[in-house]
């Protein structure tokens, strides 16, 4: 079983995916608006809850769940045979994320939500060496995981030549790469390759990718975090696709696949 | 006086602002590579070390310190004064980045690394409805902190005021806005204007901007992380003036001002 924890995550979940919460825990005796605000939705949702101390709501969601923990089913991962059955049906162009070795579960999540508010269609990482979907990585993904088709693969290099061969454009994210990460025609079927935070792509991840680009730093800074990086190529994407949609200038975005949040 | 963590920060500290370094304080009995080269960059820069044992890191440091932890002369901020004087020496078109009362001190801090990798002149937020600069803030700031201007003002409407006055044109990021982030005209003096995690800009520092702009989000996502739409804000800006700078297409990046990490 997993938990999710923080109000603005445990919101996320009731609103995107009740089904998944088994049950919701909220502390006792902290009764305040947001909470309040939690325990409609939840009876909205037709979501049980109890309340409990808050020694046990530290226990399973550290100590920043600011009084409310969701208890899930466990997260379910999209295998690769379905990834696989599904790939033809997502409409093109496509766009995925794929992580080469996330080290922080922090990091991991936030890349997700990134994804996930990019409109990306699926989000790979190697089995082997990433960061676990902990509760942390949960949080920072603030209910998007639950949402997004997730897929552990068990040999990186060898799925990236499977989309090679379907199509996909693997564009990898180098600090040592001369060309811009605003190069790349995404308005392709793509794949966004990152590193992990201190090294980067391995070797034969970058081997194998189509094309790689940098995101320049300024002065004396090293790089991005790893998440913020991910953003910023993901929504260069979203840009170009945009445009494609609705003409040169200035963005319709009426016209796009992406919905505006309410105000 | 400050502390900085971890293997990554630390050594872009010793790199970048050496002589903020007061003591450099590596874990007994952990050498790796890793702890080696730090130590070579010390010696390097002259910076004092010691060896300690991990409890005093992990006092220090917390847990997450890899074995090192650098002990910093306490980070020196921008006054308002000196930021009003410096103003006309920065060269136009200017950049700025105003955090309106970020909550999370990681949050704060990967804020502005984000904004010193995007050449970010100065970044400015209200004393008193802001996460402190603390340990976790400077280590998800990864070294930057010491090398950006960074401002903490009184009175946040007060100073967008002036900076409108000074002829800086104010882009607020608002998930409600109906324009997208790439329409405004960033080539501009400009300062980006970004909310706290949970409610955005406040009601004054809204109307104070010149522009709205929102950036759109798929599916169900409620919004981004904040540093994720800080960088997301930035590198469009950074987009449009290197385009400004060198022609339509593509970006010749020897012509921006933003150099490239070496391979």
């Amino acid at each position: 079983m997993s938990e999710v924890s923080g109000i603005h995550a445990v919101e996320a979940l009731l609103r995107e995916a009740p089904e998944r919460v088994r049950l919701l825990l909220l502390q006792r005796n902290r009764r305040d608006a947001r909470i309040e605000a939690l325990l409609g939705l939840a009876a909205e949702r037709n979501v049980r809850h109890e309340f409990a101390p808050r020694q046990r709501l530290d226990r399973l969601g550290g100590s920043a769940h600011q009084g409310a923990v969701a208890l899930c089913h466990e997260l379910r991962l999209t295998t690769e045979a379905e990834f696989e059955d599904q790939f033809d049906r997502w409409p093109s162009p496509k766009l995925f994320l794929v992580l080469d070795g996330i080290n922080d579960p922090r990091n991991l999540g936030a890349c997700v939500r990134t994804a996930a508010a990019a409109g990306v269609h699926a989000i790979l990482w190697p089995r082997r060496r990433s960061a676990p979907l902990s509760a942390a990585a949960l949080k920072a993904a603030a209910g998007t995981a639950e949402q997004a088709t997730l897929v552990e693969v068990a040999n990186l290099a060898r799925r990236l030549e499977w989309l090679k061969r379907l199509g996909v454009w693997l564009i990898g994210a180098d600090g040592g790469a001369s060309r811009p990460w605003t190069a790349p025609d995404f308005t392709r079927n793509a794949a966004i390759v990152v590193g992990n935070e201190g090294q980067g792509l391995r070797q034969l991840t970058r081997k194998t990718c189509d094309e790689l680009v940098a995101i320049p730093m300024a002065g004396a800074v090293g790089s991005l975090n790893v998440a913020v990086a991910t953003g910023v190529m993901l929504f260069e994407a979203v840009r170009q696709r945009t445009l494609a949609h609705s003409g040169p200038s200035p963005i319709d975005m009426s016209a796009a696949t992406h919905r505006m949040p309410p105000p």
